[in-house]
């Protein structure tokens, strides 16, 4: 078993391939649970793993999208990849997160996966001129009972846990370092989970307590392989704010940059909220 | 068959329905042709409109997500409507486009549908100040080829058509009114497509031509069945900002806006490009 907890987290087996789709096993793990179940970013690191280590997978991640169906209990779960189309730099799957007897679907979700070319670069959007993670002071989580929280180091710059008791706000942006606990280099899957890193934003516009949580998440994925190695196990620049908060489901945008400032992934989500 | 071309391109007949799994016959239309293919829109409003008619399609739709895996070619296709997980509230959908004798997947996507309730809401982003569409001139589209184009008015207030060939820009935002040609009432299918009215935001930061082609999008509607018969046929703003181009990708953020200032639809797309 390895040993850090996230790479136990997202560990799988496979159990049986047939006509392109493949099967795997794995189970929740203690460490990334939330309140009634998983952190939802280990589950989209789980999913994106499934493909990562398929032997038929090619190129790196550039898009994951996925839907979250219905409460993942604590235990064993089925992960089901399907390679539905592929070109020679391009690979197309279906993934899915299913659970109990009847293999009801938890989590439905599609990924793009590339093999990358030497282009014409730039980034439009700009990294806020912020603190370094150093002189960023840590968040103590001792008052959340959230096991997941623990799994990271945060360092708040602006919109933290503090700010969501405090009574509302009118901008919803968060703005934090963050890294694994214990310390990991960064690859694709952890990147994954640290794109759901943050609270929901009504969290902040409200000020009080209330009930969401994420139904949709979209991540671009701008790093590769090669440049995720040179991140390591450094800190990450976590951006997020609110969009749109109606009728039951608002979302947020975000961007997650190296102390470099490359832009790793832009990342949204949909919400669910009840007030 | 109905009078309207985009009515006429999302038209789809049931064809089988199987273990949750219905299909449907569908046809490329020569109003909403590309380059090389369907106008990446109508594909997106053509794969919605399976949902939004199927029997048991509850609630509206609050996501999509799609993945152009193939080009796809002049005639028909068929449509593959997956209900993959309900609860009394929300629906998990998977959907593909297929073609050919082999029934290759050209386009590969999820949605989400849900009942809205009423909740306490707010709109974070901020709807640009803008001269209203009547004074502002209508686009010529008479030099470019693209079918699709000559379907909508266009208006742009900001990096519109005329922008594209005339060197570099370091800002890539475009801000422009749109609405249906003929004019049609706005609903869900075709405010899917007008979330990929913008062309790749790699044109303007180029200025100069090359290829690029969407490979996903994200579409959160903001908008329900009642919001969306106060727009009717009017004119919509349309926004949208290049994110990160990098080694042959890059995505894009746009939001759609009514008149009156309620965001309709907040938007993202991956596209590949070569240079």
């Amino acid at each position: 078993m390895p040993e850090h907890p996230f790479d136990q987290a997202v560990a799988l087996t496979q159990v049986a391939t047939a006509d392109r789709l493949s099967r795997w096993r794995g189970a929740t793990h203690s460490a990334y649970w939330n309140m009634v179940g998983p952190f939802g970013g280990i589950t989209a690191a789980t999913l994106l793993q499934a493909v990562l280590q398929h032997p038929e997978r090619a190129g790196d991640p550039v898009s994951l999208t996925l839907t979250y169906a219905a409460p993942i209990r604590e235990g064993d779960f089925e992960i089901r990849t399907h390679l539905v189309a592929a070109t020679r730099s391009t690979q197309h799957w279906s993934v899915q997160l299913l659970q109990g007897a009847d293999g009801e679907v938890a989590v439905n979700a599609i990924a793009m996966f590339a093999k990358r070319r030497d282009t014409w670069s730039a980034c439009e959007a700009a990294m806020p001129e912020v603190a370094p993670a150093e002189q960023t002071p840590l968040q103590t989580v001792d008052a959340f009972p959230m096991a997941w929280l623990r799994r990271y180091s945060l360092r708040f710059l602006r919109g933290g846990l503090d700010d969501i008791t405090t009574g509302p706000h009118s901008d919803s942006t968060s703005q934090l370092w963050v890294s694994d606990v214990p310390p990991r280099a960064l690859d694709f899957t952890s990147l994954a989970a640290i794109c759901d890193v943050f609270f929901p934003r009504i969290y902040l516009r409200r000020g009080a307590p209330l009930q969401a949580g994420t139904v949709s998440m979209n991540i671009y994925f701008h790093a590769d392989a090669q440049s995720l190695t040179g991140v390591g196990a450094d800190p990450v620049l976590s951006v997020a704010r609110g969009v749109n908060f109606r009728r039951g489901f608002f979302d947020q945008a975000a961007e997650i940059w190296s102390q470099g400032g490359a832009l790793l992934a832009s990342t949204q989500q949909l919400v669910w909220y009840k007030n």
